[in-house]
């Protein structure tokens, strides 16, 4: 039987999946469960232990697309396909993020909000979207969908990812020695990457140097992407434009950091890409009775590369 | 011969159409000039008593698209043909100034912000794009050209203009008579319209109040067209959610006036879409080319219907 385990809205998702898999016994937290009986786990944010108690679990839909908490779990046994969401209407969402970001920083509507604070009047430098060079770190399913959006709304765009890889209108780079040299040639940097051993402060001090003058960040990814002091010491001192940042080492972000009295910085409580129940409901629903028949299914994550 | 009268950045004009009008004796104010022999002015912003300098005056180019304060001049003869730019690199600006108020509106940006400065981390309620209902009054080059990019970006987009127009991808309503219904369908409105007679304040108290609870206006067309201090009543009362307003009845915006400090309004000092000087001189130096074989060019403005 499936088993829906979720911090809030379990009814809501407990419908849905019952009219999408009519033939299928579910139930929700916190209703009773035969746990020997659960051979499919849908959940998010799993609290310890939850995986232990299914012995008989084959699958976990996580209802999201960043499954780092997952994978750092003890308790998930080595035999479980972990999936993730892919898209299921985040793309929209994260192009929509991305995209008030980089006009943003590239109209200097910031600047602007602070003129209107002084009753300043007064027509500020403005950058052609053909002169904002964009990256964008991490060419999955969102980053993609992002890059392709901002090509076709005139930014000279470049993609990075890990490996090589081939996306219809974006120009990409790949790997940790082709990093350096395209953060030099970057006026809006949008980090779209997962959380990795390898991508752990990937963005560290010397990287985030090397960023040009008036460079801003857009990071929709993970927390632990950047060096966040370091970063914000590069805000401070007035080489880097601004930050627009979702998501943080610690969420929520702390009362007391700093970051949230920062003049140049933009929190959103990450919620550049949220789970749509709709979409996700019919995503997973197709992906169980895909393995039903012995299909492989998208989403299935690579524990080795994590994502 | 050619005379160019620009209140600033006259010698990059001069030097810019000499460039491409190699055939043509051009001046610039302040350089003096033989005003008996100019056939054509290129000018914005033209001082009172400009036009009747100049007995053989034949064509008149705006460098902008806002012909309105040329049309209210005694001094411009009837017989000059007056030119506007049309697109000239300002749709391109159009769409990233309005691209930036709908993303703004639709995800609540304002008030991440409002929360920010009070140290909260709390999503907020969140609209899909395919549930913001756009409408786009005035569907020139720019109008036409913004709501098709939004309709590619997902929002239900409908235009509406003077009379009856096919845009690809758009429908559109047209005339006064279809106006009121579509205000009552309206979750973020963009005004993109000439200042005419019949424009001015077209969007009155009696109009603004159709607009449904929660709706949001962006204008940059004209200051004019609307009711500015209905609309200010509106957001006081928590009708309309807020304004990104770049144009105003009187510009600069005086100092005093209480829009400056409204919390739901957005202040920007006319600067939209600019006037680009390569594209613009392109566009008219190939309209003076065509001219002068006597083929009919683009952008001249029908002085009956003000644009």
């Amino acid at each position: 039987m499936i088993y829906i385990h979720t911090p809030t809205d379990g009814d809501v998702w407990l419908d849905r999946f019952q009219k999408a898999l009519p033939d299928h016994e579910i139930a929700a937290f916190p209703q009773p469960v035969d746990e020997s009986n659960v051979t499919i786990l849908m959940t998010w944010r799993p609290p310890e232990g939850l995986f232990v108690r299914f012995p008989a679990l084959r699958h976990v839909f996580a209802l999201g697309a960043g499954i780092d908490r997952f994978l750092t779990r003890p308790d998930l046994p080595a035999h479980v396909q972990l999936y993730r969401l892919t898209d299921a209407g985040m793309a929209q969402q994260m192009i929509e993020y991305v995209l008030f970001g980089v006009l943003r920083f590239q109209r200097n509507m910031d600047g602007y909000l602070r003129q209107q604070r002084e009753v300043l009047w007064r027509p500020l430098p403005q950058r052609a979207a053909a002169d904002v060079r964009i990256s964008v770190l991490g060419m999955g399913e969102l980053g993609a969908q992002v890059a392709q959006t901002l090509v076709r709304l005139g930014y000279p765009v470049t993609g990075w990812s890990r490996t090589p890889k081939a996306i219809d209108n974006v120009p990409c780079a790949h790997g940790v020695s082709q990093l350096d040299d395209l953060l030099r040639n970057t006026d809006v940097l949008v980090c779209l990457l997962p959380a990795t051993p390898e991508t752990h402060q990937l963005l560290d001090e010397s990287r985030l140097t090397l960023l040009p003058a008036g460079a801003a960040i857009i990071n929709a990814g993970r927390g632990d992407l950047i060096d966040l002091d370091a970063m914000l010491a590069l805000l401070d001192s007035g080489h880097l434009q601004g930050a627009q940042l979702d998501v943080f080492p610690e969420e929520p972000l702390p009362d007391n950091h700093r970051a949230w009295q920062h003049p140049a910085v933009f929190i959103t409580p990450h919620v550049a890409a949220n789970t749509l129940i709709e979409p996700s409901v019919a995503q997973i629903a197709a992906r169980i009775k895909a393995l039903q028949v012995g299909e492989v299914t998208e989403g299935l994550v690579n524990r080795d590369r994590s994502y």
